[in-house]
């Protein structure tokens, strides 16, 4: 038997937990730039081939002039107002629930949960993330669009691994340790 | 010159920031416990000689039927009443940063900062602490006592090590990177 797709949120954040500052400003991921690092993120991506995210966060990508990239991927935009496919980017307005349920009955590679706060937050709140990978940034932010928004059931993970890299930035990566006490 | 004494906050966080969970339960914590493992506490404790600590968390300790530790050490409890000391234990109802800065003016070891959640904001918020040792257990809570509220300024840091346990802790340990852009 084939093992199941997982469904990965992989994203940075704050030591005190933000994804992005004041006014959804992502300046202080410049502190961890270095020229060939990428922090794992392609040899992640290629493990994928399906993506979730916000409509709010797909549409903040264009807005800062960036194509979004993953034209690859099957795309889901949720998104509470129905809109038409463009191309491999599909709105999705349905059940996420069914949704992770429909991919993980098709085969296929993982799925990637690439935000922002609302989608991880409904994600995390149904329980529908089997992994987590989490970079977490030197620094405190004080404010901004936290990640882990109060109102989450406890949610038991295991660490599979931690990595520290030259400019500071932790990456954990755990997955959700479901039924064990 | 001797190094000028550092104020460390050493502390345990559940991934989504929490030093407690709901009615200021610490169970959580008891995941991580391991015969014999202390995650360096000991050794980090020999290297100081003072500890700072909220009122309501030294509280705390006694209703939780503990003797507070540290008799060995100047432990500063930070009250909005004065209060008689008791041994080694004074109550402190003045100025954090006239605090630090007496004690930095003095020769000593390190200086602990042992919580909680009220007291490490105030310390973060006139940025009066140097190291932050931070233990994220592997766990999402979903709700209790946060130990970054909001309202910090921006404090950019350096990580000086990050250490992975066997039960899944990991442990970050930063310093206060100031002055530099």
């Amino acid at each position: 038997m084939e093992p199941e797709r997982k469904v990965i949120l992989y994203i940075s954040m704050s030591l005190d937990g933000y994804i992005a500052g004041i006014n959804d400003s992502l300046e202080f991921l410049s502190m961890v730039d270095e020229e060939g690092q990428d922090y794992g993120y392609h040899d992640f991506v290629d493990t994928t081939d399906s993506v979730i995210i916000g409509r709010k966060t797909f549409d903040k990508v264009l807005t800062m002039g960036f194509e979004y990239p993953h034209t690859d991927k099957d795309v889901y935009i949720i998104s509470r107002t129905s809109r038409p496919d463009k191309g491999s980017f599909k709105y999705y307005t349905g059940s996420l629930k069914e949704l992770i349920l429909k991919l993980k009955d098709q085969r296929g590679k993982d799925i990637y949960c690439d935000g922002g706060a609302q989608i991880a937050h409904q994600m995390l709140k149904e329980d529908l993330i089997d992994e987590l990978v989490i970079s977490v940034i030197p620094i405190i932010l004080g404010q901004g669009v936290s990640l882990f928004q109060s109102g989450l059931p406890e949610l038991k993970l295991k660490l599979l691994r931690s990595k520290q890299y030259e400019k500071g930035l932790v990456q954990l990566h755990y997955t959700r340790e479901r039924g064990s006490s």
